[in-house]
């Protein structure tokens, strides 16, 4: 997993194709991840056609990844299938509820994690789109999921045809915290943030987006509180039309 | 990541400690994960104390892990240090709501993963606790965490003092769908589970929990309704009290 060290989000790809053989495998090997009780609560649904595709891309505001990768992969969090199982061996599933969705979205996550981390050891670029929270019903109603059944993770997949300069991450010092959390003082903040803050590529970014600070790039223009309540909102009704809330 | 394939949760340790220069440049190399805007949305509570494993083992229902084990992480969705930044930065944060739980949610549990990974990589051996959704409160008490910092994952780790057979897992037609959702009939669900219900040490599984099917051990015993529906009160009870709802 030397591979880590210098993992990229990679948003362009080759016309080469990934074959089913590679694609299964990789699926395969992720299901060894740990999961709840062994249920594996997640399910994997596989987009290779174009019409498909086309479909999937203004629910991910037409990242030109959604149509460009040879496979797009929705993994969903699943109670479905344990349950119809449960159903038919005479048990008494009760996973209608908030709980069994976090438990279900827990594994569907470590799945996709391992996954993403045997696709770069593979040499596959990919790209997690973190699109697919905010509109979840689309994705629903688009990819048929009924009920019990709830999109997380949506992962573009190819053979790389970029090479994307590598971003920045916090010092650890920045996320650890020994035996109890210790709060962020003003002071704190300066030791963590100072250096990426001073880069130049975060200045450039600060600077085209017409803000004083990179904080507020992401405060006042990415992540805005309006739209987080509005997505907040869209997301419990999606959750409780599945049966999950 | 070849270790992947004979991945095995490990629940015994030896007394060899884990240095703390290993267990930084683990924690260090998995940063290197996704993360949204690349916020790091997430945060590490290292326990390595003897009084703070005693106080964290009956939240785990005294599974002998918690306190056996040289190292307890417990990993947080954390949007409160991104809120600091941006307050201490002229910005306007807006994260105290539930797409914002579920995006650092998705961030901390994608970033525990690739740590797995790592540590199994390394020889270590670790047991992901599924205990941490149940009390988050009792959590968020011993560990001090402040209002937008939610547990979501905990790991215990250390050298292997065992070797616990594979588990078994579904065959990959069963987690997979192409193109759109399709569901489970009785026959399919016979096709994805008999191979498991039918291995030895399921069959004692079922047989020592007193049940007729594998499913009921799970649905009347293990993950109930009733329990089920206590927990999500509980969980978000406490999500609202860190501010994610």
């Amino acid at each position: 997993m030397k591979t880590i060290l210098t993992r990229k989000t990679i948003r362009k790809y080759t016309d080469k194709p990934i074959s089913e053989d590679l694609l299964n495998r990789l699926l395969s090997e992720a299901e060894r991840t740990q999961t709840m009780g062994n249920l594996q609560l997640y399910s994997v649904i596989v987009t290779r056609s174009d019409e498909m595709k086309a479909r999937l891309a203004p629910v991910h505001f037409n990242q030109p990844m959604v149509t460009q990768a040879p496979v797009v992969l929705t993994i969903c969090a699943d109670f479905r299938r344990t349950t119809a199982w449960a159903s038919f061996r005479k048990g008494h599933p009760g996973y209608d509820n908030f709980l069994s969705f976090i438990n279900a979205a827990t594994d569907a996550l470590l799945y996709t994690q391992t996954l993403c981390n045997l696709a770069d050891e593979e040499g596959l670029g990919y790209c997690y789109l973190g699109t697919t929270v905010y509109m979840p019903q689309q994705i629903i109603d688009i990819l048929e999921l009924p009920q019990l059944v709830m999109p997380v993770a949506t992962i573009t997949l190819g053979w790389p045809d970029e090479e994307p300069p590598m971003t920045d991450r916090l010092p650890l010092r920045a996320i650890v915290h020994e035996e109890t959390y210790s709060d962020y003082t003003s002071a704190r903040i300066d030791d963590c943030y100072t250096e990426k803050e001073n880069l130049d590529a975060n200045r450039h970014f600060v600077e085209i987006n017409g803000k004083e600070t990179l904080a507020q790039v992401f405060t006042d223009i990415r992540y805005t509180r309006k739209d987080n309540e509005a997505l907040s909102k869209t997301f419990l009704d999606a959750l409780r039309r599945q049966g999950f809330l």
